[in-house]
């Protein structure tokens, strides 16, 4: 089935700092950029806590959405250039369906919650479900706009983004192992951090990018440029999203919210200070309609209410975010290192802090790459390069870089705790002089 | 007076999109930074409403207060390594003040508040005397790490943020027609949004820039490049800080703060939702610590509140700002076009509108450069520039192009009003009809 | 007439610094840039002896030939996505014309010979002509391919060449105060050189491009992207064009072909060592076929074979420029300073010089923009912008700092003489030392 | 022993598009970029044949002589501020061994000489010995200003090139596998050619770089950085510097050159038309000052006048030359597809072309990186990295990426012949179809 929505008479553009401009060229993608939802997502950043990392990224998941779309048009303007669809089935390019996937690219994160990671797992909420309950549900504004269009439209934009619908050209430009999505977030990422590992050749892969039966494929011409790609996304990881630091201040998100929730159904300890917004979630029984009243803002203002409330471990970690004052971390070995690990915890406790609120074990790992394996669940659409006999081969077959890194999980686990241990006042006296002693020549074996 | 403070024997780095990295090499920069009153920083953006018509514009005061502090470094560098003082009174550069001013660069806009002019217009604060009152007060953290240095170290640094140190040379590096500040933030939120025009050539501007009695000049040789950067200044005021729509926002949030003010000590309409942290602004009783409590998030937040007032108004201006519905604007003449504002108001009276929060006259305007003027209070500090002759000449007595734009005021006047009368739902019927027709024809008139 | 030419199924892209790519989207166009003729630009500098002051600047005229073709190419779709024209002479596009404009675009500077300005007022050529001459010329290649789309095709890319075009939109997209040549250049030059001043807002100015009748505007909304292109323009010649020391080099330059020609003719002293490609332009009977076989390598080749050569003139003038070795200058002022100038080059004289080749008045100057002047010849194409109402209005009827900058020539006048009589070899012991120290005090004074 | 140059009062900038600027802070740099023999570099292009695939690469080997100068002042810099030597042989920094580095930094490109590869295989020249060579000798200007050093000034900036020189510090900076001279070439060919693959993050391996005892190391905590430049390397190699096209120019240079030289001898074909210059070469008895006066536009300035000659094969292969039209070529498996290439051979003579220069096997292979191989000849310098308990660690051991290209060369092999061949005339009828259909299907076999 084909969608059609009218093109305006002369683009509308926005000036975007990766793109230069995002073209915009249907009255639809304006009305669902104006939808509410959609302008929510300027309230929610898009790399979490990295910028406490790297100050640069201030950046909220608003331009990362209309980058992905921008990405997603100039695939259509190639495929329609250069592989038009001569009859039904023949694996070119139908730009029939540029509509459904460029709403696809354009809403595909719209169900973002403030701090992603800490907030989902705490309040045991999804991204994605959101993302297509908000497409689908009748009360927003989204849903309203798209539905003008046609009655299924909605239900055929949240099949691309639930990688259901049958047309897997569709869904591979928005999720894949090198997608609209993941292009644009790289290139963005990198620029807003001022690191230039993300910085892969954008221009060149969307122009040996090329739609085949199922899915979408890259000229074997074009493999260095793909397999840099590869190792740019391998390299942003290993050294941004991956970095000690933003963990730490995560950690420190993490446990706050845990003590908030704790707190909050707690008699002896109640929440005095108001953080409305949020009750539905301490209790577990939340609308959309609440969720949308979320964001990084409103988690913030409310760790500044928390200042003042009497749980010392509540305002203490509130006032460690707000000051930026990230738990130090150390990587260890699983396997070798669980001993060190149960040490520093007794250790931590001895000086009087609570474990579960002031250390953490934290684990970040990632598969920057991987070919199909079938039987398993949760397989990876592999990237495919077609060569001049007109056979497909992947990618990891091809090129030895990718190889090395394909199949394995890369990243490390982390101990996490309170700084002030390994670096006390230096005027400090201490009861406690011979357990900080122990703890930092603990903490240099595991350095080594 | 000098003051001493040790270097780190390794530097330490932040990694920034603009300066690449900015460079650390006094432990009390660290520490300053690491200041909780340093750290809201984040909280506060930079261009306060215009990420609304630049997406790419999310950045805080945090990167451009580091940003600034670089620039000085480099200062400080070119100046020590090309025109080190031999003798006191010399007019060249005495190292000894660097640590002085780059405490100056770094902290001269801490007492910025959320979303800058809107605020102070509607609850008359001051981010400069608050800049100085945060350095002064013995309770923040910067303050005490500041006089860990020596008990007249803060006194100093507020000393060169306030213009009134007798060392001028100090003074101009922060504050004059092209100081550390304007060009961190002229690069800055070019990059961030994505325009070029702010990208004048700071390299080159530094490396002609010269120490002199009482000030700094710059060699007449590298008159075209400051040139440059005057209008690179003028086209970011035009372009960017002055758009029309992010006025437009401006304006919603100006009336949004002043119908809270509004309703807070109103008796029939008071407002039921939690503004703690705004209480003591709206009584206009509130201390320092009060204020270092509120951020862009808090007042978003509080917004997210107010959608649920009873008061229609403000529940309405609180929705319009969060999905960003900017006031729509015509440019006007306030000489000629006085009658048409007039009957413009009464119309929107006549629809039903309370003009004082529906309608707004908005005024920017910016002198882009000017040369001192003898007997004007306010005076600026001209750019000199030095001829091989060893005399100064004024800039614009010797660039056409920045003589041209001296001394006038550059801007526009704009009236604001909703855009749903000039652009009514398609569908609607109305008994305005001619009311409507009538304010439609009249923004025509004056948009020609 | 219209013109035809096939499409390529896929279209080809050169990488290019500047464009990024260089989309090909006709065989004929890549049969264009294959001709021999074509290829030679690749080996005739872009800008002269601008890299002996900006040693990046050492790219050859072939990638600005293809960048002009590519801003033209961009501009075609621009017009054609959002101005297409609905019936003959309606003022907008009719992508017709394509073909014609981009063949233009692309060979508009064929005919440029080596360092351009030196060796056509020596050797009396002109490049326009010569362009014009080699596309018309059964000949050449570019003829040849040209003539395949249609026997008048070749006259019709000459005419828009020469500006004798009937059809003034095509003319101005090539030749304007603002069009894809100078656009090119501008941006080309301040990536090679490394300098910021000609990066001006490219994408903006596109987009704000629009056709009418007879010419090419823009839209008011996007003046201060043209002024900013403007001032990028104004910029770009007086601090990289007019440099005195590449002025310098191209003196000296002007000064060896001045002598080898001289030389040439003379029995007393002939030029011993071959120069027999330039032999045809010493004795002023040159052929196009002559003229193909020069470039700027052929030149520098002679100049090393003439080292050897018996004339000390010639020979130390060949060591001043291989080695980069330029005349040292000093600005005057034409009216007031003619007897300093008078009498340094005595004092030359004195000191043993031929002053025919070892002095030279330098002028260079530039009018950056100017309005249409009705009863002027050679007038300029002014800027014209398109105001809402859809009337017309020039552009420094409303920037004032273009209007600072019309009709007025900017530039100097400089004198040139050998550098080593203002800096002599340190322990040199001379019997002209007060001749030497009266040439220093008159340049001292000339220099305040 | 340690050499003295006294610094500049105020340092002087070349603008460099890749360093922004480059700083001048001695007399003595200065005055050996004035010299004729470092000026000369200016006519030898940094890249050779790639401008024929990317045409933007146009650049000279002068530019990226300063940028590797400039990038050895920025480490020394570093070395200086962060790890200044306390005492002898402490394996920290000797800043009294800057101007020493600094001079080889400058000069270790000195003898190249035009097209280098080409020209080196043909006429046994190698430009590393050439280097020396002019350092050496006391003919050269270059000698004379090291020497005012001090007599044995030159000597010890060989020692460096030649890698003799007892601190490996000082060697390893200029020769190693992550070096100055490899940090700019990858940078500035990236940045010429506007391909993205040579952008490692220069600034953060610069900050990670340290001095160690007999040689540099890197902080662990950058092996991410360092990992990016391996990787960035290989791709230049992969994508830019082994490009095909490129390659196909390579080989009918060095086709032309070794017909020209079996035609100078050869008493049956003379050259007639003037090569000067090249006779000392085809004779083998050439001076440094013969090789002197060599470069790019001396050899394309004869292979013009070879244009005239009267030997077919000569004037054919200049002329595809000066137009590009360079050689079509396959990829093929050395031990598998001998027949084949056998028969191609034997196809392109049967058609009547000399196959000694009408084919050529090309082979491009790199070692993009090696740990120390105890025994070999010709070993490399590992990157070592300093693991913060003081040991240092190869680099493939921490880093599977740079373990899966490690000690393997990367490259292929291919088979060079007319590209008239594989796409004759559209409408020639030829005797030959049989032979081309075969050879067309041949080569369709190779390429799959």
């Amino acid at each position: 089935m084909y969608f059609y929505s009218p093109t305006l008479k002369q683009e509308k553009v926005f000036r975007d700092p990766i793109h230069d401009h995002i073209h915009i060229q249907h009255q639809l993608i304006l009305d669902i950029i104006n939808c509410r939802e959609f302008q929510r997502l300027r309230r929610i950043k898009q790399t979490g806590t990295s910028l406490y990392t790297f100050h640069g990224a201030e950046h909220s998941r608003f331009g990362h959405c209309v980058g992905v779309y921008e990405i997603a048009r100039r695939i259509c303007d190639h495929f329609k250039r250069n592989y038009p669809s001569q009859k039904e089935g023949d694996g070119l390019w139908d730009d029939r369906n540029r509509i459904l996937v460029l709403c696809a690219a354009l809403l595909h994160d719209l169900g973002h919650g403030p701090f992603s990671h800490a907030f989902e797992k705490i309040f045991q909420t999804n991204h994605e479900d959101i993302t297509v309950a908000l497409i689908l549900s009748e009360e927003t504004e989204v849903h309203q706009v798209l539905a003008r269009v046609h009655p299924d439209f909605p239900k055929a934009v949240a099949s691309i983004i639930q990688k259901t619908h049958p047309n897997k050209q569709l869904v591979q430009l928005i999720s894949s192992q090198i997608d609209a999505d993941r292009m644009d977030y790289l290139l963005r990422d990198a620029y807003y951090t001022g690191v230039n590992y993300g910085r892969f050749d954008l221009s060149r892969i969307l122009r040996v990018m090329l739609p085949k039966k199922n899915g979408i494929a890259f000229h074997l011409s074009g493999m260095h440029a793909v397999e840099d790609y590869v190792l740019s996304r391998y390299q942003m990881y290993m050294q941004v999203y991956f970095h000690p630091v933003s963990r730490g201040v995560e950690v420190l998100l993490n446990h706050l919210l845990k003590r908030a929730k704790y707190d909050y159904g707690h008699p002896s300890h109640p929440l005095h200070h108001s953080a409305s917004l949020l009750a539905p979630f301490f209790t577990g029984d939340w609308s959309l309609e609440d969720y949308l009243k979320l964001d990084d803002g409103v988690l913030s203002t409310y760790f500044t209410h928390w200042l003042e409330e009497e749980d010392p471990i509540l305002s203490d970690l509130a006032g460690r975010f707000l000051s930026r004052k990230p738990f130090k971390s150390v990587a260890f070995d699983q396997e070798k290192d669980q001993d060190k690990i149960d040490r520093l915890t007794q250790i931590i406790k001895e000086l009087g802090y609570d474990t579960n609120y002031y250390t953490a074990l934290n684990s970040s790992y990632d598969l920057p790459y991987d070919f199909y394996r079938p039987g398993q669940k949760k397989n990876r659409t592999e990237i495919e390069l077609l060569r001049s006999d007109g056979q497909f081969i992947e990618l990891s077959l091809v090129s030895e870089v990718v190889h090395a890194i394909t199949g394995k999980a890369r990243g490390d686990n982390r101990f996490y705790f309170p700084r002030e241990i390994l670096y006390p006042e230096t005027n400090s006296v201490s009861l406690f002089n011979d357990l900080i002693a122990e703890f930092q020549q603990l903490i240099q074996q595991l350095s080594h």
